[in-house]
């Protein structure tokens, strides 16, 4: 008899069969007698139809028009979605953003959810109703429609949880669950049974791509309990084999057992670095450098300066690689003057390859291990970062697969 | 200066090229000073492709559900639409129904509209904006969304245009105004500069599918100037030129010029015929036949019941050939064990063929006119249903296109 919140990405709703689908595993757990809310995102490919629709007209669409028309995807998945249910019998109603209302503010095409009015969706759930919300999209003071920016939906779905209260929040998608890293570099890879949400946070933020990382941290904030599981299984398994399969978000605080010391090896080969050799090593260089930069809307990653030697010093940091040039452009013509470094050079052949575990804060010698790993299997490192929870290293991308599984083995992640 | 309202249809709004085609015509009507709002229609095939998605996961998709889904083709054109406007450099915005608010009642799937607020269109208008506004749909008391039925953009063009006492409501379609009859039957049929809201309202009702019925009356009700004029010119044609192309619908108290006697030769194929014989004429018969006919759903269009000879008669009435069968099982099963009709048949290759205009009223002599034409090339009459501006005749199905030639000419429709 619990509240239960259901989101189903864009593949899971991909046709009017899989749909179907859908509602049979929904109609499964309201027949449990759980009270059920249910966040799908666009059937798959449709939001790349509007989009392609509107950079037709428009090269640069005018962000509030292209909200507008973005937000129907969602719109059309929740109808369909009522009507499989009332096609088997069950009380179903769908709403729009608005409708609920989820309040966002008003950065079309990623807006922020700022508070989620509760009363109709649990009166409808009291009522023995599924309710289906649209992921995505919200409303704006002024009324106007809003969307969260790709993987909204996710976000969406966490923070309906959280405003209702849920006891879940279960998020079905094409992967079975959180891996200690990447199955088709690793097949030794193994599925997390729990994972804590500052290490999925740290996943998220280093490329896996299961939860867009805005809504682990929104489960983070209201500590929703949040689940990933697979939407390819049989949608009338047994409940009780469902409701423990995948992997569950946690917090700290709930997890009394012991933790593995590094959960999962996460990568990322998005990125470029850059290097400034030999730059004057005085007050304000960082911001000198890197304003720039930031003016251009160029995200920066990983930022290191090394302790000056004579008077200068080496300053290095990372970009998205479609930003790679751009920001080469920006240093050369707009920095370069002002701060006469000896050199700027850059690499786009780079990746990141990171451990991730809460069990690091109480463990020495992890970054030794890892270091060690790496140069045995003769693998320079270029750069290195660390967080509480989480060693980041950059190395030569052609290196990538097999620091990863190197690194796998190191930690002893492998499947047993 | 006008205040001037835009309808574009399902295939003016075909494609994106298309719509740059609508904002290039828009833009024209804005640069001349004039204050615009635009309703367009979903994109061609757009609604029936989400009618379809419907369908596949219910055959009777749930009312509320579908309006949900099939409100969203409107809202892609309105926000497309304001970004090839805003491409052109102008200020737009656009506007679901539930943001005007356009208020109806709940009956969904064929919603009517009660209410328009005009605060928000009025502003944005006055402030220099085209508002673009979605047709079709609106917002029911409780805050679902509603749809208005089939070509229901029409009526809302003409609602919005009532709601801010625009000047002119003008209607883009793909016909270039209303002929006296269809140019596919006879060539030469006259498009007429000229047409009375009364004569439109019987055209539309016969079946020329130039303008939803209910828009009709829309436009009588609140006297809205509308005209009906082809969005396939070139959309840079003067604008002068523009004005005063296509049809005009007009209110008699407007129009001092003499009438001419029949406008236009109106016809429909899409009824049947049923007729019951040896009926007992006794009070209260009609009723006991078509109370049930009605109860079942079965609009009827004509109804005619000839005196009474021997104590019995003869009632006949038409309805829609899909409910042809329908009406003939409920007459057989409900009907006939009450009244002991004689024999009950019916006839579903029938058409109907009309006379229509506003100065018959004056003019005796019409209805032997018409019937005396229909004889000469030999069409027998099954059927005659007369109103104040139209005469409507019954025939057999394949005499059709004849009788509309026939009286065409009879009433000197042709081009001069």
């Amino acid at each position: 008899m619990a509240l239960i919140v259901h989101k189903y990405g864009g593949t899971s709703m991909g046709s009017t069969e899989r749909i179907k689908n859908v509602a049979k595993r929904v109609a499964k757990w309201h027949a449990a007698g759980h009270k059920v809310a249910v966040v799908p995102s666009a059937m798959s490919g449709e939001t790349n139809r509007l989009i392609g629709l509107a950079k037709e007209i428009q090269e640069q669409p005018d962000p509030r028009e292209l909200d507008m028309i973005a937000s129907t995807g969602e719109q059309v998945s929740v109808g369909l979605l009522s009507m499989a249910l009332r096609a088997l019998g069950l009380e179903a109603v769908s709403y729009a953003g608005w409708q609920v209302p989820i309040k966002t503010d008003n950065a079309y095409t990623k807006a922020r959810i700022e508070s989620i009015d509760d009363q109709r969706i649990l009166a409808d759930m009291n009522a023995g109703r599924v309710v289906i919300i649209t992921g995505f999209q919200g409303v704006d003071p002024e009324g106007n429609i809003t969307t969260l920016g790709r993987g909204g939906s996710d976000t969406s779905a966490v923070a309906v949880a959280a405003a209702i209260k849920a006891d879940e929040c279960l998020i079905y998608t094409d992967v079975d669950g959180v891996y200690t890293t990447d199955p088709r570099v690793e097949p030794n890879a193994r599925r997390l049974d729990v994972v804590t949400f500052e290490e999925m946070l740290e996943m998220a933020s280093l490329g896996s791509k299961i939860l867009q990382i805005r809504s682990v941290e929104f489960a983070g904030k209201y500590k929703v309990k949040t689940r990933v599981l697979s939407s390819l299984t049989d949608p009338l398994m047994p409940l009780e084999e469902e409701m423990h399969s995948g992997t569950l978000i946690t917090f700290e605080e709930d997890n009394t057992m012991e933790q593995a010391v590094i959960s999962g090896i996460a990568f990322n080969r998005d990125e470029a670095k850059i290097t400034l050799r030999g730059v004057p090593d005085k007050p304000g260089i960082a911001f000198q450098i890197l304003g720039p930069i930031s003016e251009a809307n160029i995200d920066v990653d990983m930022i290191i300066q090394n302790t000056s030697l004579d008077g200068t010093t080496d300053f290095s940091f990372t970009v998205h690689r479609n930003e790679y040039k751009k920001a080469l452009d920006v240093l050369n013509t707009v920095v370069q003057p002002n701060i006469h470094a000896k050199e700027i050079s850059g690499d786009d052949k780079i990746c990141k390859v990171s451990a991730v575990g809460i069990g690091m804060r109480s463990h020495v010698g992890i970054a030794s291990l890892m270091f060690r790993s790496l140069s045995q299997e003769g693998i320079n490192i270029q750069m290195i970062s660390t967080s509480e929870i989480k060693i980041s290293v950059v190395i030569d991308d052609k290196y990538m697969e097999l620091a990863v599984r190197a690194l796998h083995k190191a930690f002893d992640l492998e499947q047993v």
